[in-house]
């Protein structure tokens, strides 16, 4: 991709290009953030309206049944399962990411017997350790292990109950090989817990082809379901008699409307429901997945990857300064790209004051993500001449860019 | 109350009366469950459209900071704070009241060295006792153990780590003495954990005045926040800086935008939060509450008794062959009353039928819920009108009345 004219030519070319149209992007915005938050869709706002309108405030306490709120958590969980490899039954919306990585942490920890030890790898996704760690104290006679990703399988010995990794890393990018990871756990006796925040939607998935044993995985990305969505998580069927959810709310149970005092858990996925479940948010998650109707989901990803190399490429052009923390190859990468700068936070508010939207991860990351149903090559290409400029005049090193936010 | 004429006086002389017209009731409801689900705020779809179009779709990822997402759970807890006796800072919305229930629990088990038993009611809300088992279960060496509320007080010995009540039982309407239990558990040495959520909005509560030590509720009831809202939970702050939670997510850390390995928990109320925030439901929440701005809450709680008693009086009058399952007198009563009936199901599904929705509660309890906020003294005469018929004419006793939901 050598000109913006080349860029424009590819987005013609697009056979997804359509689907940009149903977002509401707002004017003068680049949005390279897809990967934290996902764009809203155009339709999602008339959703919610109907929702609260005629669902909730005509139907009130009977939309339980005749809009099927009870079972709103199998129904969209059951959308998910196309796009991780899973089967509809192996699949339910529930809580959030982290709520979903205890129940299955512990779940597994329990059903493991006298192995006590979660593996993960230094750098995993924060809340994925911390939610290990509260899992570990809750159990009170396991532990946290970490070691780097390359070191993973050798460190699975006997104390390992369950391996937990993040599919795609969600700082560099990074994706790891399922299949092959889980294979040689499996054979040392460990579970495996694969977080899919930052490949659902974005690059292929296929559990069940890996012959997976437990994953979770986010509704805000690229799944558009909205600030703070909830969550899923997957259970194979093999397994999911077996482990127990700790956090057995009733509408977990077998039978939540007999109000008996004995929890007995559903036979299906449905057990690993905890509280009422989030209508609202349910609801705006499911207008989020149906964006990928009509998707072509290979050609998806294979958009996801160009735009990816061609975003190496081009910064390895124009912006040498910044250091590729991606891998190089497409294959073995998610769908955002991440560059290492000292002053990569002080950049990264200069491009969103010019109305690029990537965003920082500390301490000295720069991530640009491509949600491909909504982001176009002549996107990446004046995002790129954007950041070429700001670093040619220098105008980023500005006090302002310096003070941090809240959420930076 | 003798007469319709009488009810519509008392609602004419209600200072409530205006409040009923901020909330979306359907033509020809009488909607006595609001104790289940409240009913929709006229102003909560225009809430619903504004984060969903101007924060989320023009703000996306910037109204974590512009829009303040970070800081919903703590905001909107504390806007909670004035219903139940709390401090500001004592309060945060986070996750569901099943969820809430399983921190406190486990935090404070953890928190009380040797003592390892749970302590409640049988026939408390299904989902607390489901939530203390997985609990128990979590740690491996605590127990649930269920004693008649009565007996609560002598069932308290060196085992107990924490005493779990739910203040007003959702089933019979009763109310605890909340002052007396915590103060006879606390000599003992166990903590109180309370679940208020048939209490907030419709009776007082005083949780400091109470010296309470940990409580929960439901945000979708009397506080309007919409099927399945985020729930809220207290932590009197003499306790926070001692208590972890075990769901340690990214949100409760000191500082998640540190992306550090190692979980250290906010400093304040803030580490009993999560996963990343529920935006859509805290907005809908926080709309809920705020159409009691304005509202004498002492005038408010008034009402709730008043609807009560005359609710007592007319069925008694009127439904003789209903059996009063609620305390007569309204201070030991939260703001729903209930009756049993062989046939409870059947007819609760006629009166609906017919525009009155209470609800049914298993095995033989029909509620009936007065939300001061928007039930009137003419609604609860209506109602009784309709029962009495029904009961008169026995056209509930129909096939069609007697076949089950999936919700009930």
């Amino acid at each position: 991709m050598k000109s913006l004219v080349e860029a424009e030519a590819l987005d013609a070319a697009d056979p997804l290009r359509s689907f940009r149209d149903r977002f509401a992007l707002p004017k003068g915005v680049i949005y390279l953030d897809g990967n934290s938050l996902g764009a809203l869709p155009k339709s999602t706002p008339t959703r919610l309206q109907a929702v609260a309108v005629e669902e909730w405030g005509q139907g009130l306490i009977r939309s339980w049944n005749s809009h099927d709120w009870v079972g709103a958590g199998r129904r969209v969980g059951a959308k998910i399962a196309p796009f991780i490899g899973a089967e509809p039954h192996e699949v339910v919306v529930a809580d959030s990411t982290s709520a979903n990585l205890y129940k299955l942490l512990i779940a597994a920890v329990k059903a493991q017997g006298q192995r006590r030890t979660i593996l993960s790898e230094p750098g995993n996704f924060p809340t994925d350790l911390y939610m290990a760690d509260g899992a570990a104290w809750s159990v009170g006679d396991a532990r946290v292990k970490t070691v780097r990703v390359a070191d993973i399988v050798d460190a699975i010995d006997d104390d390992v109950a369950v391996v937990l990794l993040t599919h795609v890393h969600y700082k560099s990018g990074a994706m790891l090989d399922m299949a092959a990871i889980t294979a040689a756990a499996q054979a040392k006796g460990a579970l495996v817990l694969w977080d899919l925040s930052h490949s659902v939607g974005a690059v292929p998935v296929d559990l069940n082809g890996c012959n997976a044993d437990l994953a979770v995985g986010c509704g805000y990305k690229y799944l558009n379901g909205g600030p703070g969505a909830p969550a899923f998580l997957y259970v194979a069927e093999r397994h999911q008699a077996v482990l127990r959810s700790p956090l057995s709310g009733w509408f977990g149970h077998a039978a939540p409307f007999d109000f008996g005092d004995d929890y007995a858990p559903a036979g299906d996925i449905g057990r690993f429901q905890c509280g009422t479940p989030p209508i609202l948010g349910i609801a705006a998650l499911e207008e989020g997945i149906a964006q990928f109707d009509g998707v072509n989901r290979a050609a998806l990803f294979a958009k996801g990857r160009a735009l990816g190399d061609a975003c190496i490429a081009l910064m390895g052009e124009y912006c040498p300064e910044m250091e590729l923390v991606s891998p190089h190859d497409a294959g073995s990468r998610g769908s955002h790209v991440s560059f290492r700068h000292p002053h990569a936070y002080a950049i990264c508010q200069a491009l969103i004051d010019r109305g690029v939207i990537g965003d920082f991860r500390a301490p000295d990351v720069l991530r640009l993500g491509f949600a491909p149903l909504y982001v176009g090559f002549a996107d990446l290409w004046r995002a790129v001449e954007v950041l070429t400029e700001l670093l040619r005049d220098g105008s980023w090193d500005a006090p302002h860019y310096h003070a941090r936010n809240a959420v930076t």
